[in-house]
C-alpha cells in the first residue's frame, strides 16, 4: 500500500536538521536593498540573493540534503536526476563534495550554460526533448541499470526541508533587523522552494504570509490552490521562465502549500525582463527569468508594496550571457 | 605653515573608528567565490563584492565617515564633492543620512546611471568638462559661495579610514573561512580604497601582501611606486575605467601606498570586459568596468593563482546597461 501523502511530508525538525547539515556548506544568502528602489515603491523590497548561493541557486541545499539522507551503503552507486538545469547542477555539486557518481536527465533546449556547468561540476549529462520524451521514465531506466538513487527536483521531504532552510534565514535576517514582512514572495515551479519556505516560516515568524509566484502560463500552482486540486498546465503553454517550466504542481508540495500559502500571483515574461533589468541597476545581482518573477511581482504591483515591507526570493542567476543582453534592452 | 602629509596620515585607530561609525549602517558585503572559477585558476579566487555596498560602491563607506567627522555646527550648510560618480553617490546618501544639503561636481561625460542616481539622492549635480575645467576650483568656488565643507574622493584622512573597514572585513571574512589569503588586490584611482585597505590587513592580517590594480593608460600609482615619487598620466589617456582616472596619486594615499604596497599591476580594457564577463558569469555579481581591474589582474595572470588564495576587492557595479550589454559580448 502505498504511504498516503501527508505521512511523508516533511516538518520543521527536517527544516532545522537540514539547516545543521548545510552548515558552513551553503552559503547564507545576504538580503539585499537598495534605497532608491524603495523610494521609487514607497516601501521597502529585500531580496533574498540566492543567485549567490553555490552553484548559482538554492537548488543546492535541497540536493546536499537529499544526498545527505542517503544511506551510506547506497551511496557508491551514484545519483540520478531529471532537471531544467538549477536542480542538475545543485545535484552535480553536491555528489561532488560526497565523491560520488552523478548523471542528470536535461532538457536539450535548457540554457547551455546551465549544460556546461553541470558537467564541468562532474555529471554526466543525458539530454532529452522536454516536449516530447518522458524524463521519469529515462531516469527510472538509469536508475535500475546502476543502482543510483533519484534525487527528484520538488516532490520528497529531503528536497522540500533543504530548500525550506533559505526561509529560516529569511526568518533570521527579519529579525536581525527588526522588521517583520508584511509579506513573503516566493517563485513557483514544482514548488520545494516555497512549500520549504512557508513550512520554515510557519514555525520562525509565524502569521508572515507567504505567496507563490509563477509565469502566467505555468500558473499551475496558483490555479490549483483556487481549485483545491492538482492542475496542470496547456500542453502548448511556453516561458522565457526555463526553471519554472513543470507540468503540475508535485504531490508533497501541494500538500503544503495548499495548507501553508495565502494565494498565488503571476507574471508576464515582459515583468519578469524588467525585474531582472532592476536587479541589474539598484541590486548590482545577475537573476535568471525563473529567478526574477518574486521580485517582478513586487514590482508590477501584483502585490501593494506602498507603507510596506516586502521580501522576494531572488531564486537563480544562471542565464546565459545573450538572453541577459536582451533583458537589459527592456 | 602646512602640515606635512605625515602629520596627516590615518592610523589603524581612526579605521577602527570608522568601522565602528559605520557598523549596522554600511552593508558588510561577502566574500563571493565560484568553484568552477576556482577549479579553472588552480587556486582559491575570493571577490570581495561592494558592488553589493550602499549606493553600489565601496564609495559610501568613506563618504559616510567623513562626513561625521565635520564639525556639528558646520553640518548644516552641507557638502560639496568633485567626482566621477561613484564619491558622488556615497556623499549624496550619506548627507541625505544626515539630512545635509549636498552638491556634486561630475564630468559631463560620466555614466548616465551615476549622474541619475546622484540626482535621484538628493544631491544638486554641477556637470564639468573632464578635459578642459579644473574641477577642484568649481568646488572652491562652490564652497566658499555656501560655506559647505568639501568632501574630498581620496586625499583625506576621514575618508581613507573609511574605506579601510573594507579591509577590516577581509581581515575578518579570511579568519572565518580558516585562510590566510597569498595577496590582496585592490583598484586603485586616486588610491584612497587600497591605502586604507592596506593600513587595515597591515594591523589586522599582517604579512599579506596588497597591489594596487590601475587601467594600463592610468598606472600612475604603479609607476609612481617604482620611481618613489608622484607621477602624473599623460593627458591623452583614455580607458573604459571611468572611476578610476585620476590625473596622478593623492598626497596621503601615496605616502601610504609607498609605504605598505607590495607593487602596483596594470589591466587592459579588454581583460577588464573580461572580468566583467566572468563575474556575471560565475558570480552573478553585476561589476562596472573599474570595478572589475583586480580581478581582471587575478584572471589575466598578473598574479599567479595557481594552488594559492587570492582576494580581489570588486570596487563598484553602477555600469549603464549598453556598456554592460557590450563587456557580456567579450
Amino acid at each position: 500500500m502505498p504511504s498516503s501523502p501527508q505521512s511523508d511530508l516533511p516538518s520543521i525538525v527536517d527544516i532545522r536538521a537540514a539547516a545543521a547539515r548545510l552548515d558552513g556548506i551553503a552559503v547564507p544568502t545576504p538580503l539585499l536593498e537598495s534605497t532608491l528602489l524603495n523610494r521609487r515603491l514607497g516601501g521597502r523590497l529585500l531580496v533574498k540573493a540566492e543567485p549567490l548561493q553555490r552553484t548559482g541557486s538554492f537548488k543546492f541545499r535541497g540536493a546536499f540534503n537529499r544526498i545527505a539522507l542517503i544511506p551510506e551503503e547506497d551511496r557508491p552507486r551514484g545519483v540520478v536526476a531529471f532537471s531544467s538545469g538549477n536542480h542538475g547542477q545543485g545535484v552535480a555539486a553536491a555528489a561532488a563534495m560526497f565523491g560520488i557518481p552523478a548523471t542528470v536527465v536535461m532538457p536539450a533546449d535548457a540554457p547551455a550554460i546551465k549544460r556546461a556547468n553541470t558537467e564541468a561540476l562532474g555529471a554526466t549529462v543525458v539530454p532529452y526533448d522536454r516536449f516530447c520524451d518522458d524524463r521519469d521514465a529515462i531516469g527510472a531506466e538509469i536508475a535500475e541499470r546502476t543502482g543510483a538513487t533519484i534525487v527528484r527536483p520538488y516532490d520528497d521531504p529531503g528536497i522540500i526541508a533543504g530548500q525550506g532552510t533559505a526561509g529560516l534565514e529569511i526568518a533570521r535576517q527579519c529579525r536581525d533587523l527588526g522588521i517583520t514582512a508584511d509579506a513573503v514572495l516566493v517563485c513557483c515551479g514544482g514548488g520545494g522552494l516555497v512549500s520549504g519556505t512557508a513550512l520554515a516560516l510557519a514555525d520562525a515568524a509565524p502569521g508572515v504570509p507567504v505567496w507563490c509566484v509563477e509565469p502566467e502560463a505555468f500558473d499551475d500552482t496558483r490555479r490549483s490552490l483556487l481549485a483545491g486540486e492538482r492542475l496542470g498546465n496547456p500542453a502548448d503553454a511556453r516561458s522565457i521562465c526555463d526553471a519554472l517550466l513543470s507540468p503540475t504542481p508535485g504531490v508533497l508540495t501541494f500538500a503544503l502549500n495548499r495548507r501553508l500559502l495565502a494565494g498565488g500571483l503571476a507574471v508576464s515574461d515582459a515583468e519578469v525582463r524588467q525585474a531582472m533589468r532592476t536587479a541589474f541597476e539598484c541590486l548590482k545581482l545577475v537573476v535568471e527569468p525563473g529567478g526574477a518573477v518574486a521580485i517582478a511581482a513586487a514590482l508590477s504591483g501584483k502585490v501593494p508594496t506602498e507603507g510596506r515591507t516586502i521580501v522576494a526570493v531572488a531564486s537563480g542567476g544562471n542565464v546565459d550571457a545573450e538572453q541577459f543582453r536582451q533583458a537589459l534592452c527592456a
